[in-house]
């Protein structure tokens, strides 16, 4: 259930501001989950844009299309949040100059730069993660240093103003935390409960240190072959200079 | 991330099983993250179709569209698992006599009867959940008993072969319950570990239990006018026949 949220305690009721400019930016082979995570935390008090090249539907890694709003060359200057998502679709990504220009542009300015899961990376190709502390999907993680910054392993990293999630699901806490930090806590707490964000994982098994040695291998296994080509591309992206 | 998962203890390497079939129904108004958790959960090993009354967008209750597959006229008959997510567009998913008949024709028979959040009302008024004990989000339980259904305030309800999540980001407990029953628990375990669902929600306020009685009674007053609307829809589609 989802509904427009006017925070009675956080926003002044007779001067209301602006609503906060998020754009979200799409590539083919985004994940769908580390996006609709953030969104369903933000779109409710937050104006969204779904930005990608052109307006064709982009397709998502596990098939299902998203249809963008704006493309980089439509979408107004400037935004309050910057932030991509990750997903098997990385390495291009990272390869596409038109992508990772416009990230570097809007990135520059925004007040908030962030993402989800392996859109760390993304983000690092544009240059902008150099010395800060970043997250990323747990698989990935260590692809971190290859883009100058300080690889962490928790559901949330705050540095300044760079806010990066861990992998898929994190997008849930971090679209909680960036909400609570620009807008309020009481707002954060409204959201989560409209969202019953009360979770019950049958198994415990969400994490490295949790899961057995054998389902880690598996995963490593399952991601190698994008993680490879994530590599090549961020190779390329530092041989153009970012 | 997200990847093509095998899973090599649960499904035979000799003789692959055709992967299971599950039907996603879009309506609109529906919320996206009740069904984007569970196709996260679901898709790598099931053949997911997203099914609506035309071939259109149908527009979520956040404004993000999604592409349907299929349309209720040319689906293929029969299913693994029957899906509805709930939202804001509940009632006039009850109102609307092509979903609410494509609903109890495809459930006599699927396998599984499934929903997240208010999507069991939208299963309660196509009589799917007569004498079953079902979840839904917390804001909205009350509203089964009118359906014949005794409602549980649990996370993911299993009653047979109905499975019922509660509000919205139960999604991801449901889809990984339903992964565990259908195809094993070693592949629940491993895409949790992909999903990194290891959740650290920032604040204790995501049921009514947690959060303080004036959120409670800010999210109730936030969705009266949906529910009052799915009271009436559900008084009509009782008047029907359901």
């Amino acid at each position: 259930m989802s509904q427009t949220i006017s925070a009675p305690s956080d926003m002044s009721p007779a001067e209301p501001e602006p609503r906060p400019v998020v754009v979200m930016v799409l590539y083919p082979g985004f994940t769908l989950l580390d996006l609709v995570g953030p969104h369903a935390a933000l779109h409710a008090v937050m104006e969204v844009r779904l930005v990608a090249r052109t307006l064709d539907p982009v397709v998502s890694d596990s098939g299902v299309a998203m249809q963008p709003t704006h493309t980089f060359a439509d979408v107004p200057a400037g935004c309050d949040v910057l932030f991509v998502p990750g997903g098997a679709g990385t390495a291009e990504a990272i390869a596409d100059h038109a992508t990772v220009d416009y990230l570097a542009r809007t990135g520059a300015d925004a007040r908030y730069v962030t993402s989800v899961c392996s859109g760390s990376l993304v983000l690092g190709a544009a240059g902008l993660l150099k010395g800060y502390r970043a997250g990323c999907h747990w698989s990935a993680l260590e692809l971190l240093a290859s883009v100058g910054a300080e690889p962490v392993a928790e559901r949330v990293v705050v540095d300044r103003n760079r806010m990066t999630g861990g992998g898929v699901t994190a997008g849930l806490d971090f679209g909680l935390t960036l909400l609570a930090q620009m807008v309020g806590e009481d707002t954060a707490r409204l959201t989560q409960l409209m969202m019953e964000y009360d979770p019950e994982p049958p198994f415990d098994s969400g994490s490295p240190a949790t899961a057995t040695p054998e389902l880690v291998g598996a995963v490593r296994a399952m991601v190698q072959p994008v993680n490879a080509a994530t590599i090549a591309a961020l190779a390329g992206a530092s041989r153009r200079g970012r």
